[in-house]
């Protein structure tokens, strides 16, 4: 850590913060500067964390070196994580972008359902994926079909092979949905519920964690080091926009540079979600590019078979004969990518 | 509603949009203008969303005119919500403002808490708050000490008289925080956690929100929907700053003009929280200052026995013998305010 | 327009609302709903605007139905706007994707420079950018070398057959730049100098406009406006990155999916700068292609002989013999794209 | 300066950066971590910039612990800039606030103007100000009346004896508005306009500079920087809002906390802007309370005589009979206030 004291610190102050330093089995060094004094120190922030320091008067400021996630760094771990199901599907590394489509909500009318995973199928994609529980910013909106929704999920699985996602929003569902789901899903609102983020640490589904409106990428990170501290390593992040302070266009603005910088300092896998993340079905095709282009593990789009009467998002979807254009060429794209790990980059063949 | 056509809409487009509305028992008027069509629609939004209209083809933009949230908007109910307490103690209309003090967290350290709650009594502050369950960003945070808190909260409850407040994380936490606390709290990252909306929906203790960092008005709104929705009306909004572009000085930009804008279109009361809102012990009277004289119902500041040993955000806490001082000071403006409602503004007597 | 009056609204203030826009010549429908009163106004908004109508008392919003930008709307001008040079180089439509390279600054050292646009030849790239006057955030930073920079610059342009790119930052600047270089620049801390926008809008050169930290997309139209008001149609848009809440890792965020937004409202060029977007050496290449997946017109790359000694920005530049591999990967990419009109979307063969 | 170098930098690329800081003459100290090694380097910024050296291969990040901003900076100067002018009025330090009213444009009829410079001098303000030259988003907006709107404020100026405040846009224009107004203004869009800033540097007037929409502090007070560098001390730093996420209610989020961080770090006077911070009527007065409460030097308003036919920003001007009462309660404020400088806080009596 670096301290930097006000300026014009008193020496008592300056020493307080040596001693503290000490105390916690620091080395420290001491820089006097003209107008401002620079204490350094090395040693466990877990014994001594930088915010302790911080409120000792006469703190300007406590830089840290070492990024504060461990678990989700490549400082940690220098290979690529990769995720992988029974069905020889994979994540990560240096495996095919995957494709994970689906509804917004799954509803009642399960033949919808089974459409939109044949197409699905049809179209080369590997997971479903459909909300059973629906986090609403008004109460007044659908909210979703719960363990109906998921036997919906189940069923069109076991109808066309493919691997199924689903949003969990409360730890007390958690039995329940792996009952029934291969992947986990926690939505952007619940980026920082940490009992949520502990639950699914706990289990041993694969997680799909979505950066929240207005999450740093350190906070993003240290949300996946929530899990992975709990016991659950498969943890695949999923940029889908942030907060802007514009939204006259689009939703949010997809930060796609947040793709490769996550890549350059975490071994974790990462897919885009471009029907989130722009709230507009013209831009879903160019933003999945975009994503893939830039690196990432995979994209998630909503697709619904009758998108005018979609009880959420519909603006958002791609009707089934679009979405069956849109992939065709999406994988078009995929199958010239060629990721350069060398440059951290991604060329076309 | 009304509603956008794209330039050029097909005839077929329009009239797909005005026969849902029909369908739906909205009364339509169409106006054909030189590049644009405008329909408008009134009647039921419960049985047609917006958003379902949004997912038609070659509809540009939908705009509704009444406000989403409806329990809490003064559409519904004119007069300013009141909260009461057993003791006497109101918050909102024309009511004194309230305090909210004590630390971050509660800590081991009990006689240091009730050094808080004593030096709280003595300045005429009506809450003593303290973390139970903390929200940290990081997982190797320090995490809350749980039951033993809530149970040192209760007991400095009843050495002072003060009430109390604590901060609820998860759903299944509710019936053994109401057994200890009078008030509970939302936090910031839990204001789109719509389980733990409901469940205190359900349950008859009063519920501080606080607005996310990146809640707009209008989503914070609709959050205390969700608890007012299911059952719940006592609620106190929070603001207690939100994200910007600039975090070198401060840890968030406290919306101050939030109180007023709310108190315009909500009954509900509104309170401040300069510790969390800056980061900064310097601007917390300052800007609990700035709350009181636009017209909040109350201040919620970090008070601590001994700041620079808080195993939670010592930086933002007032050391006692400062919040004396402070809360002197803020009381001698707020024994000056005078509410003027006829103008919407707060005035010194 | 629309014009939502607030709840209650008082008749005499409807009355008046009705008055104005009738004085205007704007043919009005009030529609009375239970809580709200709409006004609908058809009429020419450069008698009447929207601001007047907002004073009105009473009013809640105003909400305008067309674009506020005309000239640069596809509104009024269905086809892509192409932009000629004498050489045959032509930027937007069809045409294959332009490379703008160059130095941050142009520096004392005319033989650095030569190099770069040597390279700049060698990879195929049409334009040589740099820097003659900089906008510099602290007056203790480098300012530019001016006119002897214009001369370098033209210098390099006759060896290498090169057109040139530079910022102006001053209307008293116009007539010397013109006189040396072949597009004019305006940075985006002058996308809102109004002054400048007119005084460019009266020359007949192409003009790059850089999009703002925090323009929206409709401002930037706006900017544009001023330029095409003036007499100038030949604007180049380019984005180079908003201000968001986190600049850890990037100096700004990439808006990526403006490009296709922007080319679906308007008819003008866009191009961008992942240099300035993102701040980050690595991050250039992913960004560019990024853009140029979803229709960029082109790419501006800072390029350095030698960015350890660059005066300005050396971080976000690459030197010579890894902006080679870098163009020739996207020299690669670009060689496959297509353009697909119908469907928006750009595709790889 | 702090250099913190990648994880695993070379030993080359160490030494690169121990080279280039001892060829510029700065002492340096290497600290190798077991992940990072930390350089610090102590000497004049002005020979070797920061961003030369985050150029430099293997940098990660450079930190630098003095303030960029030098003659803005209270390290350079602890005492607080106090502005006189001849009438004896004076703003900053422990000065009354003063109060700056007036139209957004000043319009063709000279009526109006007086009306509102006589209730304004009736109210004890201090300050007329006026728009001749009108920045407008829009080129289909009013523009200003130039030269005959600075005659008006002068005549007005010259019938009451206020003091005249307007907004200069383009540095050709410095020696014309001189000759008619004390105080210039440099407006929002305009705080990163170099030229300018140099021009009023050279002037003797003094300025009131507009924090900028997307304007961190420390970026405002480089700008501030930028004029006192060119010679001209007399500066005013203005808070106006800055861009959120949230327009809904209001047109930008006033910084509140802006005003007490600004005084701590720096020595010129802040003064507050809720009519532009808002863009609201019922908004100003509150605000502009909430300014003063912490700590602000002054308050600009908008004041019309009819601002239902205002020529710009109507919704956020004051009626003539609304200012009166509400500038009444301003003045009962700021009776009552009195600055301790000791706390750094403001106080009612």
């Amino acid at each position: 850590m670096i301290i930097i004291m006000e300026r014009g610190a008193a020496q008592e102050n300056i020493n307080k913060v040596v001693e503290l330093l000490k105390q916690n089995e620091f080395k420290t060094k001491v820089n006097v500067g003209d107008l401002y004094t620079v204490i350094e120190g090395f040693g466990d922030k877990t014994t001594l964390t930088p915010g302790r320091i911080a409120a000792l008067d006469g703190v300007k400021e406590v830089k840290t070196i070492r990024e504060p996630y461990r678990l989700a760094s490549r400082d940690r771990k220098e290979e690529d994580t990769v995720i992988g199901f029974s069905n020889g599907v994979k994540i990560g590394g240096d495996n095919r972008p995957v494709a994970m489509v689906g509804p917004c909500s799954v509803e009642e009318d399960y033949d919808g359902l089974l459409k939109v995973a044949l197409a699905a199928k049809e179209m080369g994609c590997e997971f479903l994926r459909g909300g059973a529980f629906k986090p609403r910013t008004s109460p007044y909106d659908f909210q979703g079909l719960e363990e109906k929704a998921l036997k919906y999920l189940k069923k069109a699985s076991e109808e066309t092979g493919l691997l199924t996602v689903t949003e969990i929003m409360d730890a007390g569902d958690l039995e329940l949905i792996c009952d029934y789901v291969d992947v986990l899903q926690i939505g952007a609102r619940n980026v920082q519920n940490f009992k949520l983020l502990k639950a699914v640490g706990k289990c041993s589904r694969p997680v799909i964690l979505k950066r929240g409106l207005s999450s740093t990428i350190q906070e993003f990170l240290l949300a996946a080091e929530h899990i992975m501290y709990n016991g659950n390593s498969q943890v695949i992040l999923c940029e889908r926009g942030i907060r802007s302070f514009d939204s006259t266009f689009t939703r949010n603005v997809m930060d796609i540079a947040a793709v490769p910088v996550i890549k350059k300092y975490s071994h974790l896998p990462v897919i885009v979600d471009p029907s989130h993340g722009t709230g507009q079905r013209y831009l879903i095709e160019p933003m999945a590019k975009a994503g893939l282009v830039v690196g990432a593990d995979g994209v998630m789009i909503e697709v619904h078979h009758d998108p005018e009467h979609a009880s959420s998002d519909g603006k958002q979807s791609l009707p089934i004969p679009l979405f069956k254009e849109v992939m065709n060429r999406i994988n078009c794209l995929t199958d010239r990518l060629h990721y350069d790990k060398n440059c951290l980059s991604v060329n076309i063949e």
